[in-house]
């Protein structure tokens, strides 16, 4: 059927139908970024779909353009773009209203971003992403605050240290040290991007950016996945195993590491995390601590830092900020991988399936189904025109209902049959009791 | 600080920032639109947020173009619309699976759509939109569900039938008076565009489209509100008060509001709804029962209908299908006029605020912290360097978290003050007790 539609009848490259047992696992996924969000204190909030496209170039510079979805209103003179990625929003929104709010503030969101470039195996056009900032404090405990939140949202979807590792690292640290090896103040950060994607890139263009910023590959070596790369949870012991120009490496960065360490290791999170060089964030606005979700042969899960200029530079006071962001797309892949994901049990159980074996009350029956239903209950029927009482059961399994609730004879001394669908046991109940009965059934079975 | 900025450091045009207060209503209106949507048997899906801007056009003609926000990808070839609705994507995709889907299918979606209009009252550039839809089905059966499930969604946010009517009416008996009427079959459904815009319209702008389309006052008249508006609950009452010619016109038109009548009084909402002949709908694709949801003195706050060529015309096989759609603009501004939304209530409220009155041991208040966090409680602690317990209690309420736990000399004999900050009252709780306690707190509230 789809080979036969043309191209305008299917979903554009890039962006996702979702039918019922996809949506069923978005929702699961955004209902624990929310839940686990609120846990730890942060609070929800959202932006336009599309903003001014100045919002971007004003951060990013124009190059920017050519990755965006960009568009103006027919007869209209003004820019607009499709947010690629939501932090511009959310130091927009703090400026306008700095002066009003307490500081710290918590938010988080759960919207979608777009992405103008070519879909490909974890990457798309369109896709969900969960962003959680602190604003206001620029102390380590807020950047270890930014990482529990994460770490809880990995541990409630089922994942482990051994799955994800989040890998921290200091981008104050790595701009001293490419400064003191002859990089010019003015190369800081194209170099800091290169280094980010440098493992991604084809060798001839790894080498021709190389050369365009004169940067050595001893200079691009000392930031590989192998140099300084140790976990926080058993730091002094893989510490004292070390070679000793690595102990020498790690002490003279402890002022980079120490503290959030230390606070990551009271959040008893420690097992997650390492301190890694090899982590240095493309973005151009981080200015402090830097940090990644990284599953084995996957492009990272998740990825954010500190970022204390970019209030200021939307029209706000100088604001320490630290945040983080998590896609959908990587996500779902790895807990796919892993059989975390199981569509039909995430779909919502109906609490009822309501059989008529009455010889024709059609109104009684939309009545008592209407009646469950303004109860809080969920309550489903079939649309076929069979009677046979048996094939509408199989029905109700289908569905995974919880109880069927069959109207028939039993009317007559006003009642029905309950049938639990689990137990697969059934007995006569009162139609006066029946809601009751569902409500303690539903209550039972959470 | 607005007045300051440049426009680009502000929402566009028509759009708008969810501060928490604003984003905790939006959930509520959401969680109210899928949770009655799940009760009532609807499964959720969604779609790409832009599509394929053929998919509009072949819908609607080329006269949508102006009303979209269209775009194309820097250097690509291909045209894309952010979605002015759903319907359109809904019938794209079940026109793709229609083999594979069970009948019918009800489907609800929760999105956010854009319209390139002049932003009034009521009316924004991006605003969110609830869709429910039964594909599958021809009778008054799903059109009084899809009815049903949106009075669900009223009578759970709080409104009566003194607040709204759903006005039903049906396309193909105002189409066969207008045939009557001489109207030739190529102007009706721009007539009933006419008719459905009529009193939003300037009477010179109505005028000069009356005389382009041969419309005589009488007819624009016979589809006035006071000419057939009758309660379904109430329907015999009112039909024995009614003079002579209103009688016979409603016994005339017995067959397209007797069987949706006897439909919606089996599900026990006949009072919430109206048989109206001012009801049309200005989309070219209804196909049969037309309803709008009215508020007195506000635009419309749902509409919808029966739809049965949509599937066909995106690919798929005839099929019917009855839907509606409920925007989050309108129905906002009237809960809120009406005192139903109180957005502080509407915020998650913190299980617990800890509150360190240690001489200074953070790890432990870190552990405990990140501990209830991991049992699922909502955890707060304030980020002020005051140890004041009663200045910190303060923010405890001002969060209008349900206990305060306070970390202090007590911790010696491995106790904790748990306050409970609803009722005043406070004991001494084992440490290892209380995430239990706190687990049966918040169970206790619910």
């Amino acid at each position: 059927m789809a080979a036969r539609s043309s191209h305008k009848f299917q979903a554009p490259k890039g962006t996702r139908d979702f039918y019922p047992a996809d949506m069923a696992v978005r929702r699961y996924i955004e209902s624990v970024w929310r839940e686990v969000s609120i846990n730890h204190g942060f609070e929800e909030i959202d932006g336009p779909t599309f903003e001014h496209l100045e919002l971007y170039t004003a951060k990013s510079g124009p190059g920017i353009v050519s990755e965006l979805f960009s568009f103006r209103r027919e007869g209209g003179d003004v820019d607009y773009a499709l947010r690629p990625e939501f932090t511009p929003t959310l130091a927009r929104m703090y400026a306008a209203r700095a002066a009003q709010l307490p500081k710290p503030v918590k938010w988080f969101v759960i919207e979608s971003n777009f992405r103008a470039e070519r879909p490909q195996r974890g990457r798309l056009r369109e896709f969900f992403q969960w962003n959680a900032d602190i604003i206001g404090d620029d102390s380590p405990k807020a950047d270890a605050e930014v990482i529990a939140v994460t770490i809880g949202i990995l541990d409630r979807l089922g994942l482990t240290p051994d799955d994800v590792q989040i890998k921290v690292n200091d981008r104050g640290a790595a701009a001293a040290f490419l400064l003191d090896h002859g990089v010019p103040e003015t190369n800081v950060i194209p170099v800091l991007e290169l280094i980010d994607k440098a493992a991604r890139l084809p060798l001839n263009e790894r080498r021709q950016r190389q050369e365009e910023l004169g940067v050595s590959d001893f200079i691009l070596g000392a930031f590989g996945p192998d140099i300084i790369d140790i976990s926080f949870g058993r730091f002094d012991e893989e510490y004292a195993r070390a070679p000793k120009e690595l102990q020498a490496a790690l002490d003279a960065s402890r002022p980079f590491h120490d503290p959030i360490r230390m606070e990551l290791e009271a959040h008893g999170i420690g097992d997650w995390c390492r301190y890694s060089t090899s982590i240095v964030r493309g973005l151009a606005y981080y200015t402090g601590t830097v940090f990644e979700v990284i599953a084995e042969g996957e492009r990272a899960i998740a990825g954010g830092g500190r970022y204390d200029n970019l209030v200021e530079l939307f029209g706000g006071p100088q604001t320490p900020a630290v945040g983080i962001a998590m896609g959908d797309v990587v996500l779902r892949l790895m807990l796919e991988d892993r059989g975390l994901l199981k569509p039909e049990e995430l779909m919502p159980r109906p609490d009822v399936f309501v059989i008529d074996a009455t010889e024709g009350e059609p109104a009684r029956f939309s009545k008592l189904i209407a009646e469950l239903r303004r109860a809080g209950l969920h309550a489903r029927h079939s649309y076929r025109a069979t009677r046979n009482v048996g094939k509408l059961l199989g029905e109700a399994g289908k569905a995974r209902a919880r109880f069927a609730v069959i109207l028939g004879r039993e009317l007559e001394s006003g009642n029905v049959v309950l049938k639990d669908l689990d137990a697969g046991e059934q007995r006569n109940v009162p139609l006066d009791d029946l809601v009751d009965e569902l409500l303690r059934g539903r209550a039972a079975h959470q």
